[in-house]
C-alpha cells in the first residue's frame, strides 16, 4: 500500500543518494488528512536544505507537498520535540450527503445539537485517563493525556472540532468525535463524560468516527515554532 | 468513461423502470465539479418524486449525490427554462501546493493582484459578444452573452471569482478565469479587455484555466427557484 511516509521517503532517498527514515510528529491512520504534518530526518549528506521542499514537490505526487523545510538544532525530533498536537475534524450534519466532501468530512445524516456537544466537550478538557476514549493501547500502557483545547464550532451544515492536547492515543480524536456526536443526536446525555473516563474501557465510549473526517492540523515545539494550518474546508468556521 | 450524467441515468431507470434521458442545465466537462446543478427529465412512471433524490442517494456512488427533487411545470426544462447560471472559479495562489486542493482548486504559483483582476473584470460585465472566450462556438454561432456579475474576493491564499450569466460558452469561464489570471500575474494591463473581446478571436486572450477550479455553482429560473450552493472550500471566503 503506497502511504505518506513511504512515498517521501522514496523521495528523500533520490535527493539525498541514500535510504532516509524519517519520523513524524503525529499519527495518520489510512484516510486522516494533515494540514500541518512535521516530520525529521537525521542525514550526513549536504544539501541546501532551505530549498528541499521545492525539490520535493517536483517530484511528489500532486495529493502529497511540503510546505516548508530547513535545517534543526541537534536534538530536534519531529516527533518526540513535539509539544503540542492539534487535530480538526470535520462534521457534515444533514440529511443529503455532499459528493464533494466524501473524502473530506464525516457524513452525519441527522442535525447535531452544538450545545450539547459543548457541554459533554467542557468534561474532556484537562487532565485525564482516556482509556475509554483508545483504540489500541501504547506500549507501556499509560493513557494519562492533557487535552488543552475542545472548541465546537459550525457554519451551515458544517461542524467544526478542533482539539489541542499534548499527545494522543490511537484513535482518540475518532472515539471523542464519535461520542460527542452520539452526545449531540440525544443518544448520551450531554453530563455522561465523567463516567465514561472513569469506566477505562473502549467499549464505554462511543463509536469511531471515520477517518476521512480528521485532519492533523499542526503541532507545537518548544522552540515556539508551530505548524497549525487550518484545513482549507473548515476555514470559513468562525469561532465562537 | 463514466460520467455524471450517464451514472445518474443509470440509477434513474433502475428506480423508473426503464431508459431514461435527462437534460443539465450546466455544462459540466470532465473534472469540473458542481453544487447546483439542476437536471429536468420527462416520464409517465408513476413516483413519489419527492422522495426521489433519497432513493437515489442510496443507489448512487458518494461522489454524486441528490439534494433535492420535486414535480415541475409541464413545460420545464432544466435546460432551456434556465434564465441565469452560477460558475464559482477557486485558486490557489501561493508557491507551495496544497495536496488536499489538488483537483478542488487551481494552482497558481505566484501572488495575484486582486486589484488589478477587478479592474479587469469590470470590463467583461454586461453585454457582450464573447468568441474571444469560446474553445468551440455553439450551432448557430451566436456568441453574445450577458455576465450580470463577476466577483472577485480572496481569504489568504484562496481566491474566488463567482460569475453569472444568462449563459455561458464552451470553456468560457476558463478562458476568463486564464485571462484574469495574466492579468493579476502582470502579464497583461488591466486595461486588455476591450481589444480581447473586440478581437472576436480566442488567440487573442488568456489561457484555459484547469477544470478542477471550476464549479457550477447554481441556475436560477423564471419561477424563482435558485439552486445556488456555495462550494463547501469557497464558503470562508467573504464577498467585499
Amino acid at each position: 500500500m503506497r502511504t505518506v511516509a513511504g512515498t517521501l521517503e522514496a523521495a528523500l532517498a533520490q535527493l539525498l543518494g541514500g535510504p532516509v527514515k524519517i519520523a513524524g510528529a503525529g499519527r495518520t491512520d489510512a484516510g486522516v488528512h494533515a494540514t500541518g504534518q512535521v516530520v525529521s530526518l537525521v542525514t550526513q549528506r549536504a544539501f541546501p536544505f532551505e530549498h528541499l521542499a521545492a525539490a520535493l514537490n517536483a517530484s511528489l505526487p500532486t495529493d502529497l507537498s511540503v510546505i516548508e523545510s530547513g535545517i534543526a538544532g541537534p536534538d530536534f525530533s519531529a516527533r518526540f520535540s513535539a509539544l503540542e498536537r492539534t487535530y480538526v475534524y470535520a462534521i457534515l450534519a444533514r440529511r443529503q450527503r455532499d459528493a464533494l466532501l466524501a473524502r473530506y468530512a464525516c457524513h452525519v445524516w441527522r442535525r447535531l445539537d452544538l450545545e450539547r456537544m459543548k457541554e459533554a466537550a467542557s468534561s474532556l478538557v484537562g487532565e485525564h485517563d482516556f482509556r475509554s476514549f483508545c483504540g489500541t493501547p501504547p506500549e507501556g500502557g499509560i493513557t494519562v493525556r492533557t487535552i488543552r483545547r475542545l472548541e465546537i464550532a459550525a457554519s451551515g451544515d458544517l461542524i467544526r472540532l478542533t482539539v489541542s492536547a499534548d499527545g494522543f492515543l490511537h484513535r482518540m480524536v475518532r472515539t471523542i468525535v464519535g461520542t460527542l456526536v452520539e452526545v449531540g443526536s440525544g443518544r448520551r446525555p450531554p453530563d455522561a463524560i465523567p463516567a465514561v473516563l472513569e469506566a477505562r474501557d473502549r467499549a464505554a465510549a462511543g463509536f469511531t468516527a471515520p477517518s476521512c473526517g480528521l485532519y492533523l492540523a499542526g503541532v507545537r515545539y518548544s522552540d515556539g515554532y508551530d505548524s497549525f494550518r487550518e484545513p482549507a474546508l473548515t476555514a470559513g468556521v468562525l469561532s465562537r
